[in-house]
């Protein structure tokens, strides 16, 4: 079981942080001020960020540093789970770095979905301007009217009509579909409400500009918008989709949901790692230069054990991290279910739990637009029930125990 | 040791939630929804916020239900702080409420020091028109390059110059500064840097157009300006304040700081109290309607316990808040300091843990602008370092404790 | 909402403080250490341990301070719940002193069985020799097979026989049926598996040494047996008890059981705060005493925050405490009932983290026979399901809470 | 990085498990009960127990499963850390499987000072019956009047007298001094109290019987003598020893004392793991066997809740013991130190916190002499203090990790 850095990855990780350093994060804080500058809003991009962004991924293009997400693939680098889990966690630490490198969510599991799953038609219509970084795609699963963290909830309609599928409803949370460069939405909608609970549900793939496809609202996390890249509230009425656009074929909602989500849980939790690897930083930077009561901070009260068990937390659950990316490599997706359960619960916890503690370290800094740490705190915060709640994954891993115990435990 | 509703406080409690309810509540949405349509920007009030909340105010006043904190005085109603705590409670609620009865931070801990101390053209130029709700006030304590947690660090200076002082540096979270009708600030500064630590620094009243004072930016909180009211960051470069500008005399800031603080964290924590009894509503209604798996949420996991611990926690914490109000009646400031500290430390933490739990309940709603919840996080989170970070009330508690055993603790 | 120490409570306090301070604390040692000395075993009193606790009762007697817990009754001195509280955390201080003033459970609760319950013929046989002090009792309720946190699996049998009922199963965990004065024992047994679910159980007293009644083996909670008082594990073989020492009638064993938990509990909560008082009080002797790295360790790392959090926990808790008996005195015990349970979660816990810490101050001595930290760790770890399991009290609340929002939450 | 069970050491922890299972386990409560009947006291074993441990260590020397805990060496297995710590946590969920293999504490501690910093004579002496089981051994380094946790306190004093050092103090909680097959104690004092902080200890190796040294009293865990094992209190006076049995020489007790505990500490937390894997099985099979309000214990509550956060605390502290472990293998003691500080003090948290929960799931079972989880706890929560403090372990961490910020934090 060698959860180490690998020798193919150690340059990786190397040229990623170095090109991190020397060439995104200079430029992150003037991307940032350019939203709400476009005329059309702030979900336009504006000139200004277009070409920090491609100026940037042609680079990294340049340098081969490039859909590394690509894991036990021919294609790209053919990393292993564990080798990109490293170079995730190095690219949590930015906030634009993931998208520079082509390995940014929810992109990176819809190519995935394409891939495993597409035509020939999906691939060659969506999936290579996506590895080519050239549309950006969105992943509509939540919905406002009914508790998705059990996905058999999932109502919104798509009925057969001819050789369409006419679909109604909302969808909320779509991540990414603010982008103007966001050109495919993946849908997960109810087929035939008759059938058994797992066949209940297709996957439809369709353009954003479909007619009858609607920008309602974007949502807000604590006031945040995340423009341009969004969480946006759609509405679908009588939208049609080609029945050629339904993924694997009717019923086989779950199965497509279920491949998805394995490794971009994952990677999630190693950009969680890195976020709290990055507050920690700037907690025990303040700790040593800021003064109280005639000592740096970190000689006062409880900082020594606040700093330490930050560390001990940090170490701990990057190991469990690496360990069910190590299952998803050798004993496959079924295997590491309760893995990925397990650290989709400890990752996002332990990282908002130290990001508090270098917010608190800072005092009102902390949670102001100064430091990156208050819009950390809030994307991490997201990251409790986005692809499914703490509580769910709790269930999953308590059932997986009982298992063993039991037969027929519900 | 009575902690219970008093006669004279209930149909006082009784009539502020029933104005709530009937005319505060349903406006709330407008309000907010007006922020930033004033082409002056985000800290321009538009007529209609005018008109809403001066409408408020006038049925405030004409229903006695107005400056309830004048705890103590033979103004108002000489509430003890036991009731008014109840009432703040109230008031945690709503956002409007506390400036609708001439109860908000921070003005009514500015009224204190103008009650308190101030002379009697000090009195005439501000406590009247604050006290009739006319104009607004801010307090500046807090400094960008020092540790403010330790207030003798206070080093914006005042020298003096004939029959001014002149002040230089800069003040930050300058909460309420933002509010156009906001026209009193009163500023620490340091105007002996060589006197005994806590005769170092002085009081100073003066007009927010005063020349020289400028506001440089809003802060934010987790990505909220709080707009209009806001917390500002202001920069002094020779600003110059009239000699008799001083509140009781040279060297006498720390006094009056103290003075200051017992009764206004007393109000935060209450209303901290009532934004959890709010959350743990709003997490009951969410829990008893909403379903997965067949059951509603209720029944699901762990929520019966969270339920549970949430209501005790509410109410240890109640009770030890207003037994700090006791104490703050019964034996003064002085005493009440270490209970001060007490609940500064507890209400916010356990507020934070409830508003956190019933955001969770709620999926992405929760942290959306479609429930009030996020939007008591962010200002919660900030009441865990604003009047003194948890650490330094902790200090103070164990100081306090360890006297008991040993005289000379540092 | 009086929850002060009243006039009344306030010297019978300091009587206790004095009669433990002067005559009870400087026994105890005596009185553990005579344990075992008796050729009889563990289980037997010696002359010495006679000599010392029926000595300290006569001074108890004769200067009387005696039955305080007969609230509200006129026997005795009539305190409310309230005033009790204050004088049972005292009690808590002190291993013997319960017994002293013969405030000892379970003899208290079983007694308030007999005097609300019991006929005029129980009263005369067993409760005047129990306020006298003469004798001592035991309850018992739990089995060993089933889950009796849920009393209505309750499964020792009593069935009819003539004017008798035969009693067949076992009990354990009854404390104080070591003890060799222990002459009532109260038995829950189930009369008619057929009746309604709350109707199926009635309630016996019974001598000790009724045939066929045995003690199969001490219970030990970490390795300590509580001798003499002990917590035993009883079997019932063809046990005849006659139809009239049965209380209040067949199938009203539940309605008897609940009448006599609530006060118990608050007993108990009241008696693990004073433990924790004890607790930080031995805590903070340490922490200004010991020196580490050139310092006391109140200096050192976390201690301070340490200290900080038990005062508040203390402080908070005893507040909820002191309301719960309030709401017995004032609301009657239906209406306390979801505050009971709230105490009963919130106390034990407070005091287990409390005296959990005490113990870390004091390294190995903290777990060892050298202070009493040890004996209070394990006593309070078994109030976290004596009387019923904190998730049975968190259930209760919760239920209570959501009560307001739904009619039918099971 | 090869967390993973290596081939060489699978077949030995299969080996292990079958002989636990299939001998040492059946035989563990007759071993217990034994305890006490020697005329001699507790601290004498039986010919029964004799028997018994001598029997079960031929079969495991028969089998080869011996002396596991030499890794990196010539003799034995020449196991790796790492390898060693997975036998290690099947060894911690027996009480008599360590002795068993003769891998256990402070046995193989002693035995790595004698091979590492021993004499020829030394090793001759004492090393070589360790090896074979033949005697045990113990080592003094706490002391009742100073704080050991800082080990530059240590205060018995050893004066030079010709060819002797004369020893006069106290040392406590000196584990396996009270087993009458101990019969070498190794003794850290103070020889020069002028010499520069960490050159003033020496460390010594004496006999059991050695004149001047006098067991006073076993120290109680808890209520628990741990019999005939035993935790003591022992009394030094004028206790002579040759300076040929001084370990390296004078002034080098530290360097001692240091290469002693880096992988005993990572043995007890592998132990610990073993224990809470142990805690678990038992809280599931209770959970699904165990019945109340109509269902089985597991689907009540929070005990899936419960259940999943045991399971994901073990693995996330397993691997980082194991990391802890490699670090020691490829890094060296100094490097791996702050990792060992890390799973000191997150393994016994853990493991205390599971078995906490299985204690609770059995109710009143979970505290008594049914089940070994009382035992477990009494046991694991020494390890909190054993070995340095959580508080020691985490300032270690901290200063290791700001070191990387700032040249002279203290």
């Amino acid at each position: 079981m060698d959860l180490g850095i690998s020798d193919r990855a150690a340059p990786l990780i190397a040229a990623i942080k170095d090109m991190i350093a020397a060439q995104i994060a200079p430029v992150e804080a003037e991307f940032a001020a350019e939203v709400g500058k476009h005329p059309d809003g702030r979900f336009a991009l504006t000139d200004r960020q277009i070409a920090i962004m491609e100026g940037l991924k042609q680079t990294a293009r340049d340098r081969g540093l490039w859909n590394f997400w690509l894991t036990g693939s021919d294609a790209g680098y053919g990393l292993t789970t564990v080798e990109y889990a490293y170079l995730a966690e190095e690219m949590g630490k930015s906030t634009l770095a993931a998208e520079v490198f082509n390995c940014n969510a929810p992109d990176t599991g819809n190519m995935e979905v394409l891939e495993r799953y597409g035509s020939a038609a999906h691939k060659e219509r969506w999936l290579k301007p996506s590895l080519a970084g050239k549309i950006r795609s969105a992943y509509a699963m939540t919905e406002p009217d009914v508790a998705s963290s059990d996905a058999t909830n999932i109502a919104l309609q798509a009925m057969r009509d001819g050789d369409d599928y006419v679909l109604n409803g909302e969808k909320w949370w779509i991540s990414g579909a603010g982008d103007p460069r966001c050109k495919l939405v993946i849908v997960m909608a109810q087929t035939d409400p008759e059938a058994a609970k797992h066949q209940r549900h297709s996957m439809f793939l369709m353009d954003m500009d479909t007619p009858g496809l609607r920008i309602l609202r974007p949502m807000q996390v604590f006031g945040h918008d995340d423009a341009p890249h969004g969480h946006m509230h759609l509405e679908f009425k009588d939208v049609r989709v080609p029945t050629d656009q339904m993924v694997l074929g009717q019923g086989r909602g779950f199965e497509v949901a279920q491949g998805r989500l394995g490794p971009g849980r994952i990677h999630h939790c190693m950009r969680a790692i890195g976020q709290a690897e990055r507050a920690l930083e700037l907690l025990c930077e303040r700790a040593v230069t800021r003064r109280a009561f005639g000592k740096p901070l970190a000689e006062l009260g409880a900082n020594f054990d606040i700093i330490a068990d930050a560390r001990i937390q940090i170490e701990a659950t990057r190991l469990l991290c690496l360990k069910a990316a190590w299952m998803m490599d050798t004993a496959g997706t079924r295997a590491a279910q309760p893995w990925i359960s397990m650290i989709k619960v400890a990752a996002p916890l332990m990282a908002l739990r130290v990001v508090d503690e270098a917010m608190q370290m800072h005092g009102g800094m902390g949670v102001s637009q100064d430091t990156p740490l208050a819009w950390m705190w809030t994307q991490l915060r997201t990251l409790r029930f986005a692809d499914g709640p703490d509580a769910v994954h709790r269930r999953q891993v308590a059932r997986a125990e009982l298992k063993k115990y039991v037969k027929d435990t519900k």
